[in-house]
């Protein structure tokens, strides 16, 4: 779907140079501020990780020493002596060795010159808690299996929905709830399992109800009988109107027909579920009904369409709504394809909007993307929503203010040179609104792998997802009657993994509380991603008029946050063909080779491709103009190998290493960076 | 679906009391030997782990001052005695000693007077590695964010794959391979998501053949023209006819119809995927088709039913076969549920074996299934076999010789009293025949968590799973010509998870380098597991006439490995229902109490549940008569509260630590957790 721009840019007209120190002096922070903070890019801060790793150890050491300290160890202090020990030890090390050497080809994240994917240096909160951690090896699934760390990952979960604007008191209703998963990926699988859970349940609930030979009474928001709601208005239900409808039917039926017929009752419920049926049959028993659509924008992650064709809802039921010029959805398009479904009675399991779009950084207007919602659900029509912030979710810590509530648009505006746009602004201040949240803590949370997390914003939502187990939960437990605080203490139960590492937990656990989640806490490292990519921005200008003699070159959209991207064509060429394939050899300079020793890089970047579907001809016109490129030969099907293209080729630069800006000989490394890719454009260009 | 008895309990009547050192002398081998293996019940080995981690540590630190030393470092040495960084490094220690604090009321996994739930002390090679490559943060979903550690998950995918017997030759066909997942669930799930793109894809094949213009010539193992095999013949192919057939299809169209032919031909494909149409409109399109089923035993862990939930098959296409008295899967019901699928045309997704049940650690007869499944196969039913081997996984390593091959029956039988069974025996040797395993080496694999894996025979498999992401796979690669081995090197393409830990990988790597995954490698640590488990077993007459005055006890299940469960009811109990409330008294004295210090635990194990509807009526009177209960009163759905239950309580004893026949005044752990029990026996019974 193509469709005409709609944002104005608001960075475009405003290039400039700016002078490092006054801009820091205009942030009112340094970059010496985030000295402590991370391991460093040349292990500055080794002697803290040292001192507090060999604390620990001995402590966990010490622990086990002082369980039943009065038996005799099974290994005996001789042991070490013993030519097998050697040999064994020999051996452990040979091996460990070959690691390390090995690792040394890893990819380096932590240095400022990796300005590559999303990974960077560590943060050593985060690190420490990790590996101490590692050592008692807890596994989140159960409380009895991790009694210190399932409640350190019930916290993250709470420290995120706080910093997302959600509800957080435990004694209200909807109160938020979210955990830890091995990545943004399955949290974006459980958004929406989640939701499919909770919005096929009224369908099921009014099933039994027909089934049920006693009364139930008018209940829901419509406040009338169950089977007088039609399906459509059973599948355009709330989260919130969802979860109350389902105590208000279980209460009357408990109420009405004591503990048998609710029994009855709940089990005709089970029975009639899209969960106990599958796809099919649910949807063979509701002919009338259509099966769900999900809309994304058309950039969303590529684990969109595996998790559509994981959860059995088929690709072709992912409906890609088109984007603007800057690639954040466009809204007037959302409104068609809303307006189509709205028309065609095709059912919205989910709208995700992107926040933090992992090719292009750029972010959905959440805000408007809500509003449309609503006044869809005025007009019967209810998409749940789910966003998908593994990229860009901890950006809202810039936006939340220390104890609660929003940092004014004004004053953030004063630390910056552009951000936020009025979009973002709204986007992050939107999010309070939505559904549930994808977020990686492995991304701009800086700790180590794995570590993703969701969070929705009503925790009534579990009770739609229990899984029973014999041997890991007590099925002698009235679990409908224990709070939802104390089943989540049964983590195992309501998503979508089992065993999980409680090391990831009390990693990001320590990282959150030793930097809150606000403004004046984490924010501030996310505050100087963004002024490092305002200062990448600013320095075009200047960059493309140096290497204007070789080539054109541009920055196709304009950045939301921290990542930028860069189209690179040689003056005079007019083929996207060899363009792409210019931009390519430059990125052979910068590209990790596990081949080679990464010590030969100078610096390494990513890449993308904006692919020809995904963007209106218009913007393409304008795009490849500025390139010197025939946009004609952007079309989705090539026919000329030679001129054609299906993409144009863009490198593409993560700016979230904290060091960026750090400055040497009155340069820093995005200078340093953009020397470096003069040079080469010169040594490809000039032989 | 309860039926009768048919495996002959083996173990039941060579109840008796070894003599330890005779034992040992027996075996050929002696707990010694693990000495220098684990981190110890007392961290005896405490400085191996120092010392290599202190080396590695500055390993890493030194590496990244080896990139690019010529810049001044952006953290200055002075930054330490600044205020800011101070406060900072005093509130980190502040929260790391609270964590520690917490860490205290962690689960004692390490010593051998845990005998709960599945996990023990960690195994220095996997702690090491883990740890040090922590530090790297290598991100395996694809090799351009891991050079180091993507291979070695891979090879651990190979190492895996040769102890459960698969094909392991890179240039033959077929060959297998694995990769590691957050857990044994998340393989589970890809055990069936991968079937289902297996399964479902000739269906799809012969569709787009029918709306393909061009001919294609008779192909696939009934040498017949696409359009003329059945809806049952397409879905009833084996997994390696799939994908011969796959590229017999392709291959048949772009000779004859060129590339232009052969794009339509694989557009059509794709376009009649299940995984495009998603459940409800692939089944609308083959109205003729029933829904598939996976068949599980009824003891199948409840991720199977959560599996079924979450792809959209829905829990009643689960269909449990009944187990028999030592609850294994019942071949008989199972030859009886085939025989029902066959005749009422239902494909069988996925018959799942069970390789170490988590409950009851018994072992399916996977020999017997395989021939069973195989018979059918002939008579026109293929079911894939997908084995869930989480528990027992590495217990093939036992019957696995160095250098390939297995280890005779009798020849492991030297080494133990009972152990193998023929029928485990069997079970183990017949693996290689199966389709794909999950395993985890964070179970029995004595890694630290998060560490499943997934393992399939045939890795053409991955050629139906592809996904397609702009920015991390290269688009331009022609993928159907790239090696399936160079393809997996993308691996985030092929799997349900996106980013991972490489630090996972190398944890398995490293352990299965220094303890190679065969009987007098890895297998030694498990030999020594069995016989914790039948030093028990022989303690058990003893104990039982110990403690007779007070209670009955038995052992319901015959032990297939190291897990058992014991059930004991006080002497002239005859009420189930109070038996369990005894059990749970018991239980009480040995559960994780987050809100108690762990010190004041003596031992800790764990529980399970025997229901009523896995259990026939024969073997119900037969274990409830033992215990001196009334049959009658194991009932699916109890009215009377104070003696009927619908399930028999357990104490489940996982028998994994490696010290637990450490002898010290002679007596062992085993010895010292009887004495135990019946000390509180006594104390519950007594007053």
């Amino acid at each position: 779907m193509l469709g005409p721009a709609r944002n104005v840019c608001v960075w475009r007209f405003t290039w400039r140079r700016p002078s490092l120190r006054l801009f820091h002096r205009k942030c009112h922070m340094s970059i010496e501020e985030l000295h402590p903070w991370f391991l460093g890019a040349y292990a500055e801060n080794h002697d803290v990780l040292e001192d507090l790793l060999t604390e620990f150890l001995a402590d966990h050491v010490y622990w086990r020493r002082n369980f039943h300290p009065e038996c005799r160890p099974p290994v005996p202090t001789s042991a070490q002596y013993r030519d097998d020990y050697i040999e064994f030890v020999a051996e452990l090390k040979q091996e460990l060795f070959q690691l390390s050497a090995d690792l040394k080809r890893s990819v380096p994240w932590f240095s400022p010159r990796y300005v590559g994917h999303m990974s960077s240096d560590l943060l050593l909160p985060g690190l420490i808690a990790r590996v101490m951690t590692t050592l008692y090896n807890p596994n989140n699934v159960s409380e009895d299996a991790s009694p210190a760390t399932l409640e350190k990952e019930l916290e993250v979960g709470m420290q995120l929905a706080e910093m997302f604007g959600y509800p957080i008191d435990e004694s209200a209703e909807p109160c938020a709830y979210g955990h830890l998963t091995s990545g943004g990926t399955v949290a974006n699988y459980e958004g929406l399992r989640n939701l499919i859970a909770l919005e096929m349940y009224p369908m099921a609930l009014a099933q039994a109800s027909r089934e049920f030979d006693g009364e139930l009474g008018p209940m829901g928001p419509l406040v009338k009988r169950l089977t007088e709601y039609s399906d459509w208005e059973l599948v355009n239900l709330g989260v919130d109107d969802i979860i109350a409808l389902r105590r208000e039917a279980l209460g009357s039926a408990r109420e009405l027909h004591g503990p048998a017929g609710f029994e009855r009752f709940r089990k005709a419920i089970k029975a009639a579920r899209f969960e106990a049926l599958g796809a099919v049959d649910f949807f063979r028993t509701h002919s009338e009904l259509k099966p769900p659509v999900v809309l994304v924008p058309s950039t969303a992650h590529y684990s969109w369409e595996k998790a559509m064709k994981v959860l059995g809802l088929g690709a072709q039921h992912l409906l890609e709504v088109g984007v603007d010029r800057n690639m954040r959805m466009d809204v007037a398009q959302l409104r068609t394809v809303l307006e189509q479904c709205l028309d065609q009675k095709v059912p919205v399991l989910a709208l995700v909007g992107v926040l933090g779009n992992t090719e292009f950084g750029t972010v959905d207007p959440i805000g408007e993307l809500m509003n449309v919602r609503d006044e869809f659900s005025e007009r019967g029509l209810h998409a749940p929503v789910h966003i998908d912030a593994a990229w860009g979710g901890y950006l809202a810590s810039v936006f939340r203010a220390e104890g609660g509530g929003l940092v004014g648009r004004d004053m953030l505006k004063k630390k910056f040179h552009y951000f936020p746009s009025q979009t973002v602004y709204e986007a992050f201040a939107a999010l309070g609104r939505t559904d549930s949240i994808t977020v990686d803590p492995h991304k701009l949370g800086y700790v180590p792998y794995p570590a993703g997390a969701y969070v929705a914003r009503n925790r009534g939502m579990i009770e739609f997802l229990t899984q029973e187990a014999a041997y890991v939960f007590d099925i002698e437990e009235e679990s409908h009657q224990r709070s939802l605080a104390d089943k989540l203490r049964h983590l195992g139960q309501y998503i979508l993994e089992g065993s999980k590492p409680g090391s990831a937990a009390a990693s990001a656990y320590v990282t959150h509380r030793v930097l809150p989640l606000h403004h004046d806490g984490f924010g501030r490292i996310l505050q100087q991603t963004i002024r490092s990519c305002e200062y990448f921005y600013d320095a075009m200008p200047e960059f493309k008029e140096r290497v204007g003699d070789l080539v054109n070159l541009t920055i196709p959209f304009e950045p939301d946050s921290n990542l930028v991207c860069l189209a690179i064509n040689p003056r005079a060429n007019d083929s996207l063909a060899r363009m792409n394939c210019f931009g390519r050899r430059l990125f052979e300079h910068m590209k990790i080779d596990p081949k080679q020793p990464i010590q030969q890089r100078e610096f390494v970047a990513s890449y993308t491709s904006l692919l020809a579907e995904r963007v209106s001809d218009e913007r393409a016109a304008e795009l490849l103009g500025e390139l010197g490129i025939d946009p004609a030969s952007l079309t989705p099907n090539p026919s000329d190998a030679e001129g054609q293209a299906d993409h144009v080729f863009l490198i593409r630069n993560t700016l979230m290493n904290p060091w960026l800006l750090h400055e040497q000989n009155g340069k820093n490394y995005i200078d340093l960076y953009l020397d470096y890719l003069e040079r080469i454009i010169r040594q490809e260009l000039e032989g």
